[in-house]
């Protein structure tokens, strides 16, 4: 690459059930970044890029990238668009944001990204109807498809093929959850142990209830400059150091080589991992936001995102690997299981969640001990055949 | 910029009313793209960037990058998302393409921008309901804002501040419907002339149905390849120059300072103008395929691209300056107006046909004469607040 990015800041909603439309959320969230970045106001602001899946579906309303720019009173004179790669929608919007300062297109950036999935009583149908939207209907979808029956196949093989248990399932439930205990912005905020999740009422055996993220409204926001810019501006950004993304051409489930691997996740984690310099992941990395949507879902990234052996990824978490005091601390704002999963946001969220532990600006029940310097986020998208990883640190490398 | 990127190929559907899903499009066109480009295949393409505006409404299907790549046996290990920006989606995704390729990303992508927007006929009234997603719905939808409403308000201010003529905006109409005769896959294909478009009926005074573009189901797509690739495959390729674009933080009509004039395509162009060197554009430019959604749309654009004084746009076409052998060839292709608009597909096209009319590959009755070198497309969306513009050069600059 020719030059890179850095995250200086950025702004967050609460998530959750809001009473808010997906216009006031992305409003809060871009006011609130411009409130945390001294030096940096809507006039300086050359590209929006918004990440969200389907307002028009959720909001019946498209064309929403120059929507935000009105409601933050911001003329963008560079780039504007929305993107959209379903549950990994966030990253890839601020993907596009890094390669557009990294081209010399552009300083400074706002990202956006912001999701409004409940509806009023009488449309819930409508909305779960639309989350079938992410996997391929006519094949899938048709078929009763969704995610949770999709990710209990998953767990079900996972578990026949490597003995995984429903404790170690309910470990990654109970850590994620008890770290958004200590998340304000986070939709669920109550510690909770591995008792309570195997408690819980099943949803798709083996996954209970805790074992699956939220329908959750929110927004996040972050400003990602230049190098020179951040040098200027800050001395605790957060520099992107490399990124990858790979995309299975099988989509359908039928056309799915395995269900206990996503070796996308894998190549795409080596791209990041070769332009940020990284051989030993776990020796490199000290905190990590990836893609619990469910909870079997962190145990099958650590093993393809290269951490462990393939089939160990139960273990370590049960060996408490990826606790805030262990080899790399996952998930410590709480994940999509306690922050919830508002699609388009989540990407941002996991950006700036890494930015604000370099900063050490979390409270103290959730930051990650010895001032950690390295970072990564994670997400899959559909059927878990597109992973998209970025890596950060708090020193360019 | 760091490195440019070429059209080095692409591939395109008929347009029109077509028996045939969104799926069934992109595959025809990205197909043809693979035989139109002799050394590159699925298994080259690092990258692939999808145009498409509302695949929710109208297919009930998101996610849809992923789903193009499986039906064309990509697998992707680079980058992959869909961009939407309403009517400018297509060259928003082309120009994230470029973008990857400038910041080294990667030297091979696919841009595919496709739409089906025509219903089965019991589904026509929520086709045209989704069509208000492109305003603001809560502010400019909900009373009865569509393009034909908005659109007929321009043209009535323009007419009224500038003595602008219905046959004026005929001229446009009358010159794109006829290039689109000799286009073999525009929607309409018929020769028509000014009085033609004066006796249709009207829709939205001043506008007639001629004025009006269509509703169209169609796809196209582009090789894009990093300039060192370029030279290696073809000696007729479509180098990007310079893009800008420019989004107003005003979108709503009741924030627009003005309905007559587009100041954002002024800074875009004026954008691109720099990036490529362009100082006296009616002098630099060839061929230009620019945004005619409407007839006033295209004589707003003369003016508002900065190649004649303001007001004067409509003798720009009645001087016949804008015909294939005038000052700039403007939409040999036959515009929005003569090829339809499907949405996401419109700024593939719009660059397909500059990459063509370079290489000499159109039919001799829309052929630009003398060799076009360069070229320029440019997409409005929303309100005509925000604006895409693109240059493009035979040999790069």
């Amino acid at each position: 690459m020719t030059r890179t990015a850095a995250v200086v800041g950025g702004g967050h909603t609460r998530w959750g059930k809001r009473e808010a439309t997906w216009k006031d959320l992305a409003q809060e969230a871009g006011k609130e970044a411009f409130d945390d970045v001294p030096g940096v106001g809507p006039s300086d602001i050359e590209g929006l890029f918004v990440g969200a899946v389907q307002p028009e579906r959720f909001a019946f309303q498209s064309h929403v990238a120059p929507l935000v720019a009105e409601l933050l009173g911001i003329d963008v004179d560079s780039m504007i668009a929305r993107t959209e790669l379903a549950c990994a929608s966030g990253q890839a919007a601020l993907r596009y944001a890094w390669l557009a300062i990294a081209a010399g297109q552009l300083d400074t950036a706002l990202v956006i990204g912001v999701e409004k999935m409940n509806l009023p009583d009488d449309h819930t149908e409508e909305m779960q109807s639309s989350m079938m939207n992410v996997v391929d209907r006519e094949f899938d979808g048709v078929n009763g498809l969704n995610a949770p029956s999709y990710f209990s196949l998953i767990a079900q093989r996972h578990m026949h093929e490597y003995g995984t248990t429903k404790e170690q399932l309910a470990a990654v439930s109970a850590k994620n959850k008890t770290h958004a205990a200590s998340n304000p912005y986070a939709q669920f905020q109550k510690e909770i142990d591995v008792d309570d999740v195997l408690e819980s009422y099943p949803v798709a055996p083996p996954l209970n209830l805790f074992d699956c993220s939220g329908i959750t409204d929110g927004a996040a926001a972050l400003v990602l400059v230049s190098e020179e810019k951040a040098r200027e501006l800050t001395d605790t950004a957060a520099y992107i150091t490399g990124s990858g993304q790979s995309c299975m051409a099988s989509n359908s489930i039928n056309n799915l080589p395995s269900l206990s691997a996503w070796p996308q996740a894998t190549v795409a984690a080596e791209q990041a991992y070769e332009q940020a310099g990284i051989e030993d992941p776990v020796e490199a990395l000290d905190v990590a936001e990836i893609h619990d949507c469910f909870s079997i879902s962190e145990i099958v990234e650590y093993e393809d995102l290269g951490w462990v052996e393939k089939g160990e990824g139960g273990r370590f978490v049960e060996d408490g690997r990826s606790a805030l005091d262990g080899d790399i601390a996952v998930n410590p704002r709480g994940g999509l299981l306690g922050c919830g999963h508002p699609l388009g946001a989540t990407g941002i969220s996991q950006a700036l969640e890494i930015y604000r532990q370099f900063a050490g600006d979390v409270p103290d029940a959730r930051q990650v001990p010895d001032g950690p310097e390295t970072g990564l986020i994670h997400n899959l998208s559909g059927s878990a055949s597109v992973h998209s990883v970025m890596t950060l640190a708090r020193d360019p490398q």
